[in-house]
């Protein structure tokens, strides 16, 4: 594999989509990135133009795509409930579809076929932390349910190739992610703060704030990920028989728990002196009251924790906001 | 709509396929009948051979299909555990690209988009009995995700074009239901057990048989549909507004309980003589303890309840079984 390790990054223009392509760049990959830029930007995968390893590729995951990659890392879907509920029809589909065409050209191609899940699987979780075998609290009609249900369904699908087919599958549920390369607009909670601080305004709380995230630091994400795709997969396959997973997918995130509130406070305390201030709002349909990955699996089979801590990387994103929006 | 009232019945030689088109054409409508007959049979819909209200079209749902119709009944589903997961991908395909196909053309045609969904969409409930308001407690990568997921984001998709595009989705959660026209091999409950006491063999009882289900027969199913489909689109509004409801899904089934043992020793009393026993089996993976269906809701939409008990409809089962299979 050493010579032609070409893969495709769906969603390569997005927030983790970009990160994972400078990674698997650095790594030696020659690297594809697809992006239909409905909420990906180009913005994110400039530094890599004129790169002869690298190219880009503007299509959209909902219909079939080709080419030689022995790797396919499905990160496309918006993520933000803003930018997921603004088309929730083509959130489905990019969900679905995206995996389905994913999972159809990686057993052609006999490839591996990482795949981006996500803690929405778990919806509204009713056990505290959330471990991979836990089902979930979902709605399956909701206004969020487009992005949940289209995240389990991909699952489904993806473990029944691998079951089914023997693909080689592998799977991570990110929880909250943060970092560089966010979209300012996509209405998250951690880009609302900032973008809010960093302009003066109010800063929206949404319900009391008393509503727990964890909150990942991009590096964190992506170190988790390239080692599972480094990983030979005997000794994936061994790890599951073992412990007897019926597929492997990851909870891939930071434990450390913060309410909303203190999220904000630390926001205001990195940003002083804009005058701006908490605003309560009210809270949107289904959204989760708390949520935190249990994370030993990850841990044991990769020798991965997350490092950056919340103090350090707040002040990090917040610098990239700062050259990017003002 | 009286004139020209075309309805196109996907799995319509099916179980339950092959009793709507039966209904649908004593309503008066013209229907066409679409099955791929991996898991239909001909022999459903040979009585309308030769009707001219009536065609047969042989075309798997995965695939787009066009044609006038201003009714799209999308049943097609292979819908028993060992048929669903005989290729659980292309299960999956079914209801999802299934789902998705005929809520395009179900647009495209400002047709009425009435679809079936499962009691599975709960999962393995932790009330009793379920609601339509209930989340469902399921695994999204087990054995029998891709039929269950599959279900929920089809309910998922079809619910957003209601939302996104106005289209006029309705849609039904059948709880078990029984009755001729069911595949005899399709190793649900009802047809096992018959099959085996009809042929004097042992009858298989998974678990320790003390799981309960409910059992409705076929004509109680599709007398709730047909009134379904009846319904004025602003008297179903009316009532999901009046009643919070995100879309109008509605349980039907017979709220009768019993256990897996009565239904066995109510099987062996209606087919004496046979020497068959019960004996207990390895109950398979995911399987559900205990469902039943609270059916208020389409009662009071639907001015409907069914009227055939379990002592009613299983001799006229058996009757039909003894016809085909002896």
């Amino acid at each position: 594999m050493e010579n032609g390790r070409k893969a495709l990054v769906t969603g390569g223009a997005g927030f983790l989509g970009s990160h994972l392509v400078r990674a698997l760049l650095a790594d030696g990959w020659q690297v594809a990135a697809m992006d239909s830029l409905l909420t990906g930007n180009t913005d994110n995968i400039d530094e890599f133009a004129g790169n002869p390893s690298f190219e880009f590729i503007k299509h959209d995951v909902t219909e079939p795509y080709d080419g030689p990659w022995n790797l396919i890392a499905n990160l496309a879907c918006p993520a933000s409930p803003p930018r997921y509920q603004a088309d929730p029809v083509h959130t489905w589909e990019t969900s679905v579809l995206g995996a389905l065409n994913a999972a159809r050209l990686a057993r052609k191609n006999g490839a591996t076929l990482f795949h981006a899940s996500t803690s929405e699987v778990y919806g509204d979780p009713e056990i505290h932390p959330q471990t991979e075998s836990y089902w979930g609290h979902v709605n399956c009609n909701g206004v969020r349910s487009c992005y949940d249900e289209g995240k389990r369904a991909a699952e489904t699908l993806l473990a029944d190739f691998r079951r089914q087919y023997g693909l080689d599958v592998r799977m991570v549920r990110f929880f909250n992610t943060y970092g560089p390369a966010m979209d300012p607009e996509d209405g998250r909670v951690v880009t609302n703060m900032i973008i809010a601080a960093l302009r003066g305004r109010d800063i929206p709380v949404y319900g009391d704030g008393t509503q727990t995230r964890s909150f990942q630091y991009a590096s964190d994400a992506i170190e988790a990920v390239m080692r599972l795709i480094r990983k030979p997969r005997e000794e994936i396959d061994a790890f599951c028989a073992a412990k007897k997973l019926s597929v492997p997918v990851f909870n891939i995130g930071n434990p450390g728990e913060f309410t909303i509130n203190e999220l904000a406070d630390l926001v205001l305390r990195e940003i002083p002196g804009t005058g701006s201030k908490t605003v309560n709002m009210p809270l949107p349909g289904d959204d989760p009251k708390r949520r935190r990955p249990d994370i030993s699996l990850a841990g044991e089979l990769l020798g991965w924790k997350p490092v950056v801590p919340l103090s350090e990387g707040l002040p990090r994103t917040i610098e990239y906001f700062k050259a990017k929006c003002l």
